[in-house]
């Protein structure tokens, strides 16, 4: 298992992008518009993982209506997994509740998000990576 | 640069335990009693990074505060640098807020916090190991 990304939500990704990247140093490899989410993405790698700056373009998704009631600041950690159905089914041996009881198609392999309430608090995305 | 952390306050260590360790599957490699600091804190690596979940032990401290204004979740981002002067002074240049002004001294290295009104609400440590 390895750390894959950390979701950080922000209200504007040119600002973010003033801080994370010109201050803080950190590359950015990419810059997404996700229609499908409705958010505008940018990717900055860091050691095997990444930092994922996530803006809202609509006010009607989960990720906009966070933004507004919480603010700015991470939203989820998404860990990389050899065999996502393996790790499900062990959650939900223990009990934990799922988001995603079944993976679902990301943009490069399947995904499932574990719910905050079951990991003290943390939004969990696991994904597994197609080998193809 | 690199993840070297992720902290996550939590109530009870042992019942996050069972929950990031028996049932997510990540391995525990210590627990330790951090006195100075009043919290007692487990490390469970996963890749080239740590999830570390922190127990406050003491009602008194920032971080107890931290739990009981917001709740269990993630506290801190730590990324290790190669220069922590250098990264210190860049921050500086760009006017980001900051904790620590000069590196103090951590566990295993020299360590700085960067505020998180500066970093889109984040709260970012900054850690350079000891070479020697």
């Amino acid at each position: 298992m390895k750390i894959d990304h950390i979701g950080i939500v922000v209200q504007n990704l040119e600002a973010a992008l003033r801080v994370y990247e010109t201050a803080l140093g950190l590359p950015l490899a990419e810059i997404a518009e996700v229609d499908d989410q409705k958010v505008r993405v940018a990717f900055l790698p860091v050691g095997e993982s990444n930092i994922e700056l996530v803006q809202p373009t609509s006010g009607e998704t989960g990720i906009a209506r966070y933004l507004e009631k919480r603010g700015e600041g991470i939203h989820h950690i998404c860990l990389e997994v050899e065999a996502i159905e393996e790790a499900l089914a062990r959650l939900k041996a223990h009990r934990v509740p799922l988001i995603d009881e079944e993976p679902r198609p990301g943009a490069h392999g399947r995904v499932a998000f574990i719910h905050p309430k079951g990991m003290h608090g943390v939004l969990i995305e696991l994904v597994e990576y197609d080998r193809s």
